[in-house]
């Protein structure tokens, strides 16, 4: 008999909550998607920099569709499924776009910095709010695989399983680099007026100019080259404005894309959250901190991803633990976390399933 | 006994001179770079996007100082080494800041494009003028790489040697799409104004931006992570416009200064030219072009070039010649071309000087 199942998009508040930095946000709250069977083993996703709480997605299809629902890797009759919009988001979270109770004015730029560590909390204190104290598996890639290593080394008795995806402990200095020419544009764009724009009139070309340089950095050269070639548009115009190449106009509708769904402050500050963020700041050295968490750990990186070389996840979990390491071969890159799931899917669900029934015994 | 040398940097009129597209610009000219005894091979230099006929330079040092010079690789007490401001250029050749003589007024956006080929044709006339009819030898890397092998192709009799580096017989896509997101920023910076503004107003924030993703493209994410790392500046703002990452700071700077010595349109234009380049473009298959040049080629190609890939340029030679390909092991990746002398100058020497005692020979 199959059990009922649920569908749930809405908001939990959490109330006032002081970030690692000191200062402390009021009237908190998280917008999240949760879906499955009420007394089902808790899978709590994380996402990446502009990804939000819809993995499954309810009229539209969520980002991780396919790995994750009804007999998906990730099946939703057997367990639940929980994702959080990130601290400092704009898709229902507290972030610089909310209206600040304090000021009764949106946040802005006054938005104070959030980092990954804030954005592990706070989805704690925000499954507390809901009734949740232990997680079956936290699981996502990129800033949500940073999330994931966090919630591993915060609450190391946590949660049963731990998948980090297309993750590092720390982003690389090319990341960084990428992050930074992003950050110049949008910062650069005479409509983000310091961060105090009217969020209807954004500063738009450096946003899509951003996401443009992000797109380029999450998949590898062989990908473009096989996708686009050197195919020419149909434009007979002769500007400089005019996309000639198939991959230009590729480039600009991902940009305007983003521009119509995301918000520049929002993208800011979760550039800087990935930027600073390092699971061994004031911890002590990788090696201990991969050693203390209890749960069992599937690392998966993907091959030729820029900003997160597998080959230092594979290191991080060679010297700390004895957890396997699978590097997926695919032409995706980085972006490898979110396609073919039919090549690391099925080590998802042996992982997931492999102690569900014997949770409570361990 | 020394032979007597000189160093001449001026300008050379080559007049009324008709476009790949057919238009026609007028009292064109270039600027050029003139090295070496009157009586020595001449050796031709094609230099690459932001690069400048000053390869040995006067006051300051060239780009090319340490290859080219007094015993140097390129010797010039043996060599004339000659260096042209590419047509469309910002250093003296006629380019978008020109006047043009017919409307009196700068041609800015009004200014045609140009193309790799028209580069070339502009070189040659201006070196008929100069009362230079035979090459010793082209050289260049880059953009300036794709003038070295349009020479081969369009004047297969008019040199000795070709010399080719970091460069292939067109962009690939991600070459492009780099370009893309470059010409982005320029053209949607308000400061752009279409093309029109005035050059001591210039587009800055959208030139930068170009330099910077330029950057990293230009050099291994290898060497940006050895050079860089993590390491954080010692700025104590806490803003989304601060450089808070040395390499941030690094792009930054690197942005400023193309913007305080290159004109905004002059890039869009070469950014243009490279784009469509393609040495095969109406000539048939790539094997027979080059077969049908005459010079003998020395070709190189540094590892890790992400927008040139030496795999490519190898495949090209190797097809269709019996030229010998080079590959240099490095960290810069495509920027090899322009640091490293040590690595592949003794390559250029022994090629040079092969045949130069034996020309009129030949």
């Amino acid at each position: 008999m199959e059990r009922e199942t649920r569908y749930e998009a809405q908001n939990v508040l959490i109330g006032s909550f002081t970030l690692e930095s000191g200062e402390t946000l009021h009237e908190v709250e998280l917008a999240y998607e949760h879906v499955g069977p009420e007394d089902a083993p808790v899978i709590l996703v994380c996402h990446a920099l502009t990804g939000n709480q819809y993995t499954i997605g309810d009229s539209e299809p969520g980002w991780w569709k396919g790995l994750i629902g009804k007999d998906g890797y990730i099946d939703t009759s057997e367990f639940q499924v929980i994702t959080f919009n990130v601290l400092g988001g704009c898709n229902g979270s507290t972030g610089p776009l909310s209206i600040n109770p304090v000021t009764r004015e949106r946040y802005k730029a006054d938005f104070p910095f959030v980092s990954v560590r804030d954005m592990v909390h706070s989805q704690k204190k925000a499954l507390e709010v809901l009734g949740i104290d232990h997680l079956h598996a936290v699981i996502g890639g990129s800033l949500g695989g940073m999330q994931v290593l966090e919630w591993g080394a915060l609450y190391p008795d946590g949660m049963e399983h731990l998948i980090p995806l297309a993750v590092t402990p720390s982003l690389n200095t090319y990341g960084i680099a990428y992050n930074a020419i992003s950050r110049f544009a949008i910062t650069n764009d005479p409509d983000w007026k310091d961060g105090y724009y009217d969020p209807h009139h954004q500063p738009t070309s450096g946003l899509a100019t951003a996401r443009m340089i992000g797109m380029i950095s999450y998949r590898t050269d062989e990908m473009f080259q096989k996708k686009f070639g050197r195919a020419a548009t149909e434009t007979s115009e002769e500007n400089h404005k005019e996309a000639k190449y198939e991959v230009e106009s590729y480039l600009h509708y991902q940009g305007n894309k983003l521009v119509s769904r995301f918000d520049a402050n929002s993208y800011l500050y979760l550039l800087r959250a990935m930027d600073t963020h390092d699971i061994s700041k004031g911890r002590g050295n990788l090696t201990s901190i991969i050693k203390n968490i209890k749960a069992s750990i599937l690392a998966i990186g993907f091959k030729g991803d820029l900003i997160y070389p597998p080959e230092d996840l594979e290191k991080l979990f060679a010297q700390a633990h004895s957890s396997p390491f699978y590097l997926i071969n695919t032409k995706f890159g980085h972006d490898g976390f979110l396609v073919e799931f039919d090549k690391w899917g099925p080590l998802i669900k042996e992982q997931v399933t492999l102690t569900k029934n014997i949770e409570g015994v361990k």
